[in-house]
């Protein structure tokens, strides 16, 4: 694990970290922010998992996010979304392959070898950063679009190993949109049985923990109508019994200045489950 | 004028406007940001001034300013480095030409032409925010690096014009350091008597009005010693009994992330002089 960038910023420290990784079989980037409270003692950590085309700088750089983590005294992690390099599968367009992980364990040939971020993010990257940061065992997760797909679809499968979830924007039922349809098809193959475990509106309905989620999600995204529809989960969810809190916020798009707005009131619903 | 992004943010809106610039004879991008006060009475104006390489984008996307502009119901504007386009002169290198205007009147050639920014920053750019937007005549102006030098001559040499200037890792001494040679240089030719009016620790011995300047200064700058060198400014600031804060801030650089850290108490700086 190499250290490629250190910025103080909030008085803490925002860094970023390469390493290679075993699950993907790839060397990875990821973003660790260090609150000022991680100098006198573990703090908890909140996963941000990002949206298609995003690297682990989109978040670090726009999100403002670094200045409520240190307000509460929460470390920021923030991988890559999906493998990267020479030797790793890529497709025409933004939507498949790099920068597109969709936060699977791909079972299909090309993409079985590498496409791994379900499992970097839910086991191997937690394990490297509670044994190499002053990182407890608490966690949340949060992400945006197709992050928050990964976020939802992670809480939901792994009942106690995170204490708090939220969503900016979620694709909350892949299995029914054309940005899920083409990912999980080419991931997971045809059987649409398989995509199940990927698609946070079928988890929900069997979820055995009953983790409140938070959703934002932007009445002018561009997105909404046609990849979002978070009224699927919202439906899933009230049927469920499954607490769900989703703010459909006037005028806001899909972009980072919709997160930087709201960021904020995450990081302190994360804050208020993790430092109990 | 023509509206080319319009973001909702923190309750406002982030903007950006191109039009036809008279001063430089080109068209260019503008940023500007409409706090929720806007929608009910006329604001403000903070203008921001940018680095080396940058764009308008740069500050709106990694500042962290909105939120803060929200807060006191100040409006923000933006303004690109440089003139651009097909037509205006460009020369190798990051320190000269487009992204690279150094905010002066240039009267050598090939620069003469375009290259203006000293008069479309003071002049032509406040003029068409006071006449298409919701905007009092109260001003402030901050930047930084190449931008910071910018906001402190503007103001050292227009007095009455500002109620407030601030600057984030300034070039304050251009005329004794490496990037300001070259520029002065080539926009106003060899005769450094020339270049004293775009130096602001020249400037500031002979200011008539003692507008206070704020100046944060990150300690792990790497270009704190070749190209910024602070504390020329306050000597010049103390023997003229010119009021100056230079706060140094330990462990911080020239990045992004140090602006972030502390725009917010620029910001309310700058409101507690504009808003009186």
């Amino acid at each position: 694990m190499e250290r490629i960038e250190h910025r103080a910023c909030f008085g803490g420290s925002q860094d970023v970290y390469r390493h290679e990784s075993s699950a993907l079989g790839c060397a990875m980037n990821f973003a660790v922010y260090l609150p000022p409270q991680a100098e006198r003692g573990p703090c908890p950590v909140l996963y941000w998992l990002s949206g298609l085309t995003c690297t682990e700088q989109n978040f670090i750089t726009k999100a403002g996010a670094q200045q409520f983590a240190a307000e509460h005294g929460v470390i920021l992690v923030a991988p890559d979304t999906s493998p990267r390099g020479e030797g790793v599968p890529d497709a025409e367009g933004y939507d498949l392959g790099q920068g597109a992980g969709f936060y699977v364990d791909a079972t299909a040939l090309p993409w079985a070898r590498h496409y791994r971020m379900y499992d970097y993010v839910s086991r191997e990257l937690p394990e490297l950063i509670e044994a190499n940061f002053p990182a407890t065992s608490a966690r949340g997760i949060s992400g945006h679009s197709m992050g928050g797909h990964g976020a939802l679809v992670i809480a939901l499968r792994n009942p106690g190993r995170y204490r708090s979830v939220s969503a900016f924007s979620p694709i909350v039922a892949p299995s029914q949109v054309p940005w899920g349809e083409k990912a999980l098809g080419a991931y997971l193959g045809p059987d649409r049985e398989a995509w199940k475990q990927y698609d946070a509106t079928e988890l929900v309905k069997s979820a055995t923990e009953k983790l409140p989620i938070l959703i934002d999600q932007g009445e002018a995204d561009e997105f909404l109508e046609s990849q979002l529809q978070p009224w699927r989960l919202r439906e899933a969810a009230e049927a469920a019994g499954h607490p769900l809190v989703l703010r459909m916020q006037p005028g806001y798009d899909h972009s980072y200045y919709f997160i930087a707005s709201f960021i904020g009131e995450h990081i302190a619903h994360h804050a208020a489950a993790l430092r109990v």
